[in-house]
């Protein structure tokens, strides 16, 4: 940046260089929200780009009432959410990816930046929007994280939208898995052939999130997904664990993470951007900079942060090619992303 | 304290008194063990007393013979921690307690403070020694966390001890089920009597966990437990959450929790006595006191954290009435405790 600095100082370069590609900090924010880190560039249609723009809009106008008619941070941060997991073109709720056993198992957390509670639900596979259940687990239990067929039971004794594992089912998601399963099958046929080891041709990892501010000065953290495309043993990325995937502390922001899960469990992501602000005195887009591009893009970490701090200062950093992303101002001016733009 | 310097510096206290009951700092430290908070006081046995400092005392010898034989911090964060599990008298492993459901459900985590690389493993039933579960994650998978019946595919493909679960019952974590169990039945018995909500006697938290730093000047950490007595809804604690069991950066300490674990996950407790360290410069006793004193203890959050720097320093924090310890310095000398001594 010195160079540019440097050049911007003798004249060189418009100004309008600088804001006109990755600068993300929106001020006066009651809620922001992301997609994920979605599609390659040259993969988007513009059809497709339409539809998330619009099922951006319509959530973070859901959460948006929610805080008009008088409700916190959580019930913004919690209708946003609820929106993208009942959507199909994103990768949480309806619409997860399948697991390698051709399940769909969800992973879902939120934070009260005000109190520190949190709650949290890993590898369920029958609760319509699982965070809710996270929300639930906060509220009506004594505990943070519940799992698997325990949090399933606990979310039906709370009276949540329990489904049939069909419900998360769609075409695009099936036939990603089927193309997994044909590289499996093919590897195994031939197994000193020259079948590369499986890749996806794009990793979407499609998690949602959201951040918000109440009136109150509360902040928010939520974020929900179905995990990596093809994934194995019960594995969890960093969605349900507090400090990696969701983070929310008053005296500093509330964060939702996406991208390669393992790599924001290690870096505790969440939490680090969280601590670099309280302790280093570090803005909200300076501290998730360092981590999401100092941090883990050198250690081949891909991925992303929102972020909204207690002044209402919202901002976004990734280390991908795009991340889909919006927010909303106090004064209801939507702004949705999702490339440099 | 400001007052006791004050006295101090006028002479009216002997100094000994500062020393005589929670100092926990040792100097040239290789490895530090903990097996949890532990009973209170007047519950001990002068025999469990006993059995106990020769367990721990055994585990640091184990996990020192590792480093000995030229073993690096993992290896002996493991050796202990397989000690430890594999003896009844801890909440870990053998000896794990029984969930509501009255099975055995382990938790366990470890992280390499070098390359920040991290495994796991959460509510498995059938892996004899949960650690070893956690290191081949962490070095055998692409994964850092994987729960249930797929973390016990994994470690069977593995290779690993599994065994069946009758492995893990012991007579008096039997009996701290059926008390619970017949509290359960009296009050469903008598829903409007005055039979106070179940409480346990004296709540263990039996954790075990390790810090180790080896000759090439690299930490590591890791924890094992088996949870709290009569948890419910696959209830997932700390100890298998790394930035809040488990830490371990070499550019400030590696860190194992133990205690109420809902509270150390919104805290991020080991995080954040890393975070305060490499933010703040505070030492590892100044920040593990802050967390353990300053922040989880007035949020009613009891527990303990054990840490060894960089250096070689080893300390304790707990805001409970003990906590079981011990470290072993290079030169072999052994220190265990198990309250204030």
């Amino acid at each position: 940046m010195r160079w540019l600095l440097t050049l911007l100082a003798i004249g060189l370069v418009p100004m309008t260089i600088l804001h006109a590609a990755s600068d993300d900090t929106v001020e006066h924010v009651v809620l922001g929200i992301h997609g994920g880190i979605g599609l390659e560039k040259k993969d988007m249609t513009p059809d497709l780009d339409r539809q998330l723009r619009e099922l951006l809009t319509a959530a973070l106008h859901a959460g948006k009432a929610k805080l008009d008619a008088g409700g916190n941070s959580l019930d913004a941060v919690e209708a946003a959410i609820r929106l993208m997991e009942d959507s199909p073109l994103l990768n949480a709720g309806k619409g997860a990816v399948f697991t390698r056993e051709g399940r769909n198992e969800l992973d879902a957390s939120i934070m009260d930046g005000r109190t520190k509670a949190a709650g949290a639900v890993a590898g369920v596979t029958v609760i319509k929007n699982p965070i809710t259940a996270a929300r639930a687990v906060m509220e009506k239990s004594k505990h943070v994280l519940l799992i698997g067929r325990g949090a399933e039971i606990f979310a039906t004794k709370q009276g949540l939208d329990i489904v049939d594992p069909a419900y998360f089912w769609t075409e695009h998601r099936w036939q990603a898995i089927q193309e997994i399963w044909k590289q499996d099958a093919e590897q195994k046929a031939q197994p000193q052939s020259s079948v590369a080891p499986w890749k996806s041709k794009h990793i979407e990892y499609g998690t949602v999130g959201a951040v918000a501010l109440d009136q109150a000065g509360n902040l928010a953290a939520g974020t929900s997904t179905g995990g990596m495309t093809g994934k194995l043993y019960g594995r969890v990325g960093d969605s349900p664990i507090i400090s990696a995937g969701t983070y929310a502390d008053n005296a500093a922001a509330a964060i939702s993470c996406t991208g390669h899960g393992e790599f924001f469990i290690r870096y505790a992501v969440s939490h680090e951007i969280v601590s670099q602000m309280k302790y280093l005195k570090r803005s909200l887009k300076a501290a998730a900079d360092d981590v999401i591009n100092q941090q883990l893009k050198p250690a081949g970490g891909e991925g992303a942060a929102i972020g909204l701090d207690k002044s209402g200062k919202f901002d976004a950093a990734y280390n991908s090619e795009g991340l889909y992303r919006g927010c909303i101002t106090k004064e209801g001016k939507v702004r949705v992303r999702l490339y440099e733009e």
